[in-house]
């Protein structure tokens, strides 16, 4: 497995877990240089195996490569300071889930949360490869929907931005600083042993 | 890394991925015997690295272990047909995602897609463990909300059962036929490259 370069200090996991899950940040510099058609098969080949209710897998995943008549479109749903960054990505993603199962038309209470399992595995696996892989909130959801052309039963969820590493001196200044793992609350923030009692 | 005992014929992966995404999947026998507080903090550890926009971490798990005071209120959440085997669990887990940000009171566009993020990890890291981490969609949602006092501001996301894997040949019988990992769709069957174009 690949590592991406960074600081380890505030990753050290509290208890003992697969390095694959720490090994996993989402950084923004990228090379601008393109992904093999093998490389991004395998991205969505580990989406495949995420679990989803009834095995029902309601993600889907539409993509541009850079430099393809497709790229403009998507480019141009994201948020201004993503489009700084994702300049240099080498494929932009949109995923989406179904709303309602495909074999009754019955509404899914799990989609957008199964469609989270199926983005993890991707990032994870982008991680294992030594490449970026970076989840947004940041783009134009009912532009997405209209550019894209995607139907009603269906919910627009996030864009990710993926590629391979780049230097992170040529990003813009303000992210540079921002470009190193983050930490994370500790569990006991996070889980309660019976009723809902949590602050924030 | 521990693997569960089963069939691997339909599970190959059409593109090479870390074996750790297969090797996962949502058994429902269980032995009955209690989860170590250490191997509990394990999964929520995993879980802890998600990624989540603006580093929110916005998911929050519930838990009740078997034999303890709280157990029996997680468990009557549950649907009959789930009821069913979740006897032999050792943890039940009510997910929660928090729907507004922290710092500003704003709603959150992916806080249950994040949720979903955090719950596969805790998903691989159970299979990694080998222990059964099995998601759930069919629970009463209302009821969980009053119950554990869950505030407007989250929403109640899914239910997870864990445990230490038992036999099959104790489960329901129409469950025993079931109790084998699933098929997936080929890739192609949920990705495009540019506009939305599935049938279904």
């Amino acid at each position: 497995m690949t590592i991406l370069p960074r600081g380890r200090e505030h990753r050290a996991p509290d208890h003992p877990i697969e390095p694959i899950f720490v090994d996993r940040w989402s950084p923004r510099a990228m090379s601008g240089e393109p992904l093999d058609e093998a490389e991004l098969m395998r991205l969505f080949e580990a989406a495949r195996w995420a679990p989803s209710t009834y095995n029902e897998q309601e993600w889907r995943f539409l993509y541009a490569r850079r430099d393809t008549p497709h790229w403009p479109a998507f480019f141009a749903l994201l948020m201004e300071a993503n489009q700084a960054w994702c300049a240099k990505a080498a494929v932009l993603m949109v995923v989406l889930s179904h709303k309602v199962f495909t074999h009754n038309g019955k509404p899914n209470p799990v989609h957008t949360f199964d469609a989270g399992a199926a983005f993890e595995n991707l990032a994870l696996q982008g991680a294992a490869m030594g490449l970026v892989v970076h989840g947004m909130a940041g783009f134009d959801r009912s532009k997405a929907r209209a550019t894209l052309g995607v139907p009603d039963d269906y919910d627009v969820e996030a864009m990710v931005a993926v590629g391979h590493p780049g230097d992170p001196a040529e990003l813009p200044s303000a992210l540079q600083a921002r470009e190193m793992p983050s930490g994370r609350k500790v569990v006991g923030e996070f889980i309660r042993e019976g009723p809902f009692s949590f602050v924030n």
